[in-house]
């Protein structure tokens, strides 16, 4: 019940109070883009940010293929109307481009599982930064090959394990080159496969607060995807208006027409309409899932610990879907409103809190931390795979 | 070095999207009364937040001092354009009250290192609620008597202990009695000691961020502090407008008239401009200091332990100050900006990880964990004191 008010105080500045701070502090948003190469990932990226972001092959002739899946980072800070983001683009070049592909998902995963354990390191740490730098990967494009037939082996393999661990945003790439007709099928078609394997892309209907206009909203944006997106950086002019495209022979694509192509649903609900979603799903879903898995399977297997941060990345492990389910049916409360009836009041988390403490209490008892754990296991990967490297630049 | 766009792509609707969430969350402040019977510290409350806030006494005949120092909690919600806001004001009966008043903050420190207490066993437990709970002392109002002389020894020595653990804003209580001449005596007075104790009260110029405009406004505030304030919950009609005010014989007192006395400033500053600040340097500055001394406590006394909790109560800890400071200077990338140009590489905390892990350990080790410490260490007290209750009540 609402305690009234007999006259204006002002917490109506709240909001401003906050959004001062957040202009001062600025904003980090981390985006991954999966595909084979040709797919035009990098062309998407700057078409997205309409900006050159991506690393670019300076002379194409040259380009080889890595030998195998690499892991490559490039930070820009991006400014609009004074708002200040630290944008940071994760490529995956190499992967899927191999003869054999067999698990060229695990540097992925891996490298994503990585930014949460440096994550869980900084938290639990004695003297913590006032804010922990944010590298988690908030959002995960997922290139598919416009086939116009199925999924491939390899896109539902490598789909299936990234689900787990980061939003996933799977999108048909270079649609210009299926007719609406072709592109409409093999939308139903990959939708349908989706299901069958139970691979819950983002926005995840799980994941969702129970705001009835968010739910309609997403449940429409579901029945769209995977968006059919062209990329491009060329502008022509149409009409007097200058315009994004591709232009051919036989006519011109402009990207961001939704009559020719889906890549404008794609960068409102990534930029406009979802960011701050990606960004929240990505720290109280995966990461408190990565969290979670972390500190249980130390409690858990004590004597068999060095393969126990691996195993998370390796084997498709119990979905957060189901520890996100019962987390929020036990946590009514995590709304500060929805507790304004029990007042403070001194409730016992001494189960909770000495299982996370024994949990820890194992870690240390075995001397193996969990960023040199990560390092053991990446040492055996890349005697398996040929080893991913992890080469970051910055254009800032 | 900002990266260029080409055209507009729509992060500008950053902030309203996490105003968006933000709205359907609701927000919570917690706010402490502190000072002796008589100085209308239920009165103050009730017109900074223009509503029937305060537990009232229903007969004030009936109404007997309580034997020992309680600590009274109620909860409202209270909603201004669209803006839900669930306040819990702490009150603190008994404070000041006895002839032997000593110790008598401990029940009140004691209180506020609980609620830290209840938050850092919240965050370090494997199972954790999708937003923590937030019962943690956002501001503590310390009501100054208008003797018009000098501090008595009781309210420095509580506020020496207070500012270690919470953002303190002193008041000159029922200014109505002074003169405007000895009102700015009695300040200048007033400020002297509380420079010369040492006693750093909120607008804390060690928490600023390095922001010029912030900087010269939190000057000007502590120019003025301890504000002196006059409640009053009845509206006259002055000049055809409706004011608060205390009427007497010789005249009418206007509680919002900045000529009369300072109520609007000390309602501007703990709304209107620095809620979220009294909010965010709890967090990052007196939380932050609570968790560090307590690992710190248990790493270093290993043997000592039953006594870490509380020695943080008792005795003026190493104060945040210092340990904030170091921090602040090695976290120049706490704005994800400043780290821009470093790009994601794994970074190795394993030391400062291994220390909060040993001292976890350790406080697994000996069986005990902080809320039974507490829980021992209250009976100790109670046995001293005639002991703290914490009384809560709910008005919603």
């Amino acid at each position: 019940m609402m305690t009234l008010l007999e006259g204006y105080i002002g917490i109506d500045t709240l909001t401003e109070q906050i959004r001062k701070k957040e202009l001062k502090q600025g904003f980090e948003f981390n985006v991954m883009v999966v595909g084979t190469s040709g797919l035009g990932k990098s062309t998407l990226i700057d078409t997205l940010f309409k900006s050159k972001i991506s690393r670019r092959v300076v002379n194409k002739e040259e380009y080889t293929c890595p030998k195998t899946v690499e892991i490559k980072s490039i930070s820009h800070v991006i400014e609009e109307k004074g708002i200040r983001l630290k944008l940071t683009v994760t490529d995956t070049p190499g992967f899927g481009d191999h003869i054999n592909n067999d698990n060229c998902w695990i540097p992925v995963t891996k490298y994503i599982n990585e930014q949460y354990e440096k994550f869980l390191n900084e938290e639990i740490s004695i003297k913590r930064s006032k804010r922990i730098p944010d590298t988690r990967v908030h959002c995960c494009i997922y290139f598919i090959a416009p086939t116009g037939h199925s999924l491939r082996p390899i896109d539902i393999e490598a789909m299936k394990r990234l689900v787990k661990v980061v939003n996933v945003i799977p999108v048909i790439a270079k649609a210009d080159s299926l007719t609406i007709e072709e592109r409409e099928r093999f939308k139903r078609v990959i939708q349908d496969e989706l299901k069958q394997h139970d691979i819950q892309v983002f926005p995840n209907v799980e994941h969702e607060d129970t705001d009835e206009d968010e739910a309609q909203e997403n449940e429409l944006l579901r029945s769209k995807m995977p968006f059919a997106v062209v990329g491009a950086t060329n502008s022509y002019t149409v009409g007097g208006k200058t315009v994004l495209g591709r232009k051919t022979n036989f006519g011109l694509i402009e990207v961001e027409n939704e009559k020719h192509c889906e890549f404008a649903l794609l960068r409102n609900m990534i930029i406009r309409t979802h960011l701050q979603d990606l960004k929240d799903v990505t720290a109280q879903v995966h990461y408190e899932s990565y969290r979670q898995r972390h500190l249980e399977t130390i409690k858990n297997n004590p004597n068999h610990n060095s393969d126990g941060t691996v195993i998370d990345m390796v084997t498709p492990t119990p979905s957060p879907v189901g520890s996100f389910r019962s987390q929020k049916s036990s946590s009514s409360r995590s709304s500060p409103l929805a507790s304004a009836n029990s007042t403070p009041k001194m409730s016992n988390h001494n189960q909770a809190n000495n299982n996370a403490l024994s949990a820890q209490r194992k870690l240390q008892d075995q001397n193996a931390n969990p960023v040199s754990q990560a390092k053991v296991k990446a040492a055996m990967l890349m005697q398996k795979n040929g080893g991913p490297r992890h080469v970051a630049e910055s254009k800032i």
